[in-house]
Parts: C-alpha cells; sequence; structure tokens
C-alpha cells in the first residue's frame, strides 16, 4: 500500500510529513501513529530518514500537527518541526500567515519574518523559565550553566571555544537533583553583539545539528547576562544553520528560521 | 526545478536512484554528475539520504549505472547499488533477468535468486585475487588477516566476537606497504556451516552498514580456510542483513542479496 509523503527541514532537523487531512490514513487513530511504522519512516538507512514525523490532520477547522520522535515515542511540540509543518500548509494546503496549528502543547501561531532569504517563519514558543545557576561537565571540565526550561529543561553554558566541550559522544555531567529526568545541555560562544553560535547536546538524541528549544534557551540567557532589553532578537548559530530568537516583553519567546521542503513522493514503508 | 527519484537500499546500503533515461538530467554530462548536487542528494539531513547516487542512463540499446559516492566522487562500482539499479530497471522500466548492466568496470550481469523471500538479486562480481597473509589491529589488539582484492583491497581477519573490534572510530591499523591506498577491513566471527557473521570498517566511510565487495572477499577468505569446494554458498550476515557469496569453479564470486525500493517521487534538491 502506497501513500504520500514529503521531506523537510528547519536548520538539517529533519522531518517526514505525512498528510492525511481525515486523519484516516491506514487506519491511523489521531494521535496515535503505530510506532513501528514511524521507526520505518524515519530509519536513515531503510527508510526516508528523520528526526521525526510530522502527521497533517484535519480537526476543528484547522490543522493538528501530529508529532512522533523518531523512535515513534509521542512529542508534545518541535521548534524547528512546526516551521517544516507551516511550510507544507501554505505550499501544499493553501494555509495563509498568521497562520494557527494545534498541537499537542495547544495552538501556536506562525508567521513570516524578514530573516534569512525572506522565507525564514516564525513561531511563538511560549514563556520561558529561569530557574538559576547550575554547572555541566565533560571530562575534567567544569562550566558554570543557567537552568532554563521551555517546556523541556536546558543548561546553558558560555564556553571559550565550542571545542571545548570535546566529541560530546556521551551526556554531559549535570546536577541529577536538578534535572531528574536529564537535561539537553547548550554549549555558547559569542560571535559579536546579540550574536552568538551553539553545540548541543540533546537527551537521549546525542548531539544534533539544531536544537529549536536550545536556541530559546540561549537567546534567554544571553540575555539575561548582557542585561538586553526585552524585545532584543538574538542572532543563533547552530551546526546546521541559523535561528534567531527573541524574548518578548510579553514574556514569550520567537523563534525563527528557515523551514524548506525538499521532495515528495509516495512510499510503501 | 524538480525531477525524479526513488530512494532504496540493499542490506541498508542505500542509494538515490535518478532515472535519466536520454542523459540530458540538469544538463549533466554521460558520466559526470556535479559533485555538489550528488552531495545534496546524499546528505542525510539536507536532502534525501544515501551512501551514493545511482543514474540510470540508456546507453547503447541498455542502462549504464552511473554510480557516485556520496562525496560526489565517482566509482567504479557497486555490489550492493547495482542490485538496487536493477530492481529499479525491473520494476519501473520493463526490463527483464537476466539483465545486462553497463558500468565503469565492465558489463555485469544480474540475476533473480532463491534467497530471501524469493526476490533475492544476484551479481556476478568477478574474479578474487587472494594476495598473502596480512595483519589488521585494533587498540593492542592484532589479528592475522587475509588479504583479498575484489577490485579493491580487502584484509579479512576471523576473531572470537565481533565486539573484539570495539567501537571502530579509527581505520584499523594495517601494514601501509601492502595497502598504500588504505583497505576495508572486514572482521569476521562463525556462526555455523558455511555461515559467518561480518563488521566492516571501509576506508573513506567508517564502519558500515554492509559492504558487497567485503562479503565477498569474506567468503573467499572463509572457503579458503574450510576447505571448502568451490561452488560453496557462504552465508554472510552484515549489520543491515544477510547477504549469500559464492565463488564459483570459473573463478568468479556471486554475491545474492536484497534490494528494496522504499519510495518515489520528485525533489528539487
Amino acid at each position: 500500500m502506497s501513500y504520500p509523503f514529503l521531506k523537510g527541514h528547519g536548520t538539517e532537523n529533519d522531518f517526514v510529513v505525512l498528510p492525511d487531512p481525515d486523519g484516516s490514513l491506514h487506519g491511523y487513530v489521531d494521535g496515535e501513529m503505530p510506532a513501528e511504522r514511524v521507526r520505518a519512516l524515519c530509519d536513515r538507512r531503510a527508510g526516508l530518514g528523520g528526526d521525526g514525523v510530522l502527521r497533517a490532520v484535519r480537526r476543528d477547522g484547522g490543522w493538528f500537527m501530529d508529532y512522533c520522535n523518531a523512535d515513534g515515542s509521542v512529542s508534545e511540540m518541535c521548534g524547528n518541526g512546526i516551521r517544516v509543518f507551516a511550510r507544507y500548509l501554505h505550499d501544499h494546503q493553501g494555509e495563509t500567515f498568521p497562520m494557527r496549528i494545534q498541537t499537542r502543547d495547544g495552538v501556536k501561531v506562525l508567521d513570516r519574518s524578514a530573516h534569512g532569504d525572506g522565507r525564514d517563519l516564525t513561531a511563538d514558543m511560549g514563556a520561558p523559565e529561569v530557574l538559576g545557576d547550575t554547572k555541566v561537565s565533560v571530562g575534567d571540565r567544569t562550566w558554570p550553566a543557567q537552568h532554563v526550561s521551555m517546556g523541556n529543561p536546558h543548561a546553558v553554558a558560555f564556553v571559550d571555544d565550542l571545542a571545548d566541550a570535546g566529541h560530546l559522544l556521551e551526556p554531559p555531567g549535570h546536577d541529577a537533583s536538578v534535572y531528574p529526568d536529564g537535561v539537553n545541555v547548550e554549549f555558547v560562544v559569542r560571535r559579536g553583539e546579540h550574536h552568538v553560535a551553539m553545540r548541543v547536546h540533546e537527551r537521549g538524541s546525542g548531539e544534533t545539528r539544531s536544537c529549536g528549544t536550545g536556541a530559546c534557551a540561549v537567546a534567554v540567557a544571553a540575555s539575561l547576562a548582557d542585561g538586553a532589553p526585552r524585545g532584543t532578537s538574538y542572532r543563533v548559530d547552530v551546526p546546521g544553520g541559523t535561528l534567531h530568537a527573541e524574548w518578548t516583553e510579553d514574556d514569550r519567546v520567537l523563534l525563527t528560521g528557515p523551514a524548506v521542503l525538499v521532495a515528495e513522493g509516495t512510499t510503501d514503508l
């Protein structure tokens, strides 16, 4: 049995998009994609490859983003994925910006941005929580870090050189009493005024090319370190490209970045 | 500009197939795919992902397999790739078995096999060269190895346990006077009569899920070690699946394995 798919990425965080307007694809029940099929689609050798699957289901007059991680687990939201999802709805379903998208973490608003090639998209990622000082370590080196939650836990450490974090083949050391469920660790260097670069080790995934909530946490930590006024946009370079994040006066973080669809077709995976 | 592609794999050695019957795709000249486009297609995050590109060009009343590695370099042949190529020609171009396919390494003959689910394909990989004893090492461990050429150089080492080779993050140590251009190293354990399992470190690629010429070299070395008569079929388990290799009486190696197409569509990469 063959069904349609698209492949896309945002700063090299890549996704398989599954158009499923009436929620009937292979008998999927809303919000319950078979984990085995998600793993088959995301397999980078035997499948299409991806960090996750974005299933597009019509609901309540709009669209619901049914997001699963590559391992088949359900997830609330994905800062890079929702831009790819919005690109799909715009280019293939005739939706217009600003666009409201239903997720398991509530309704998200996506809009165009003047960044990038003029085609970057902005997602409202909600309010950060700044939770104090902590520290992280790699091998025998330790750095002070800022504990920031974007719904998921982050430790943001400013370092002298991104190479200082080494190969990051293991999760960085962290305070298990602060992060009982593990932590996403960002290592950050300054590149210029309101311009930083980061590497990220994501819990469960290892080092990745990009992390949307990580870029948000980094912008929040940098804003605090700089004493920058709310509404300052930070450029955050990640290994897979460039994001911009802004902590607004009304306490939301706006994440802006590219969203590209590179292929469409059919699969029988 | 959008053009057609397919995605497939053989024992998880995966490929982007580009149908290009008249050799005019994007102004490609026969045998010269732009390296930049090959890299973009094979990029596992920003592209479609693959170990290489198989471009299908009509030539001299048949088909030519224009094969490029993921880095854009041209290559003569690929034992797993040519099965995927034959699957494409059969399923989408109406070609029948036995099938003659032109490659930079001459004409190869592909045929059906009764192995696997009855859909496995066999490729004649030509004559091996048995070139004597050598040794390979990982860390402070050293194993005797058999030097076998399948057009490309191999060192086949029988080990007690596949885990003995460790993480294989670096090329195994080898005799540079024997292998001035590097070597593909296979670590092999016996699983039963005429049944082995292997891991492989490919020069330039690191550890991979499968290596067609490596499985051939392993079958040759095992045949010699066992004193098995020519024509004995060896089952060779690789991390990405199962291959069968047979060193024939007329001094060819027949490599048999699965070839699967998982998707087709269009891309603008």
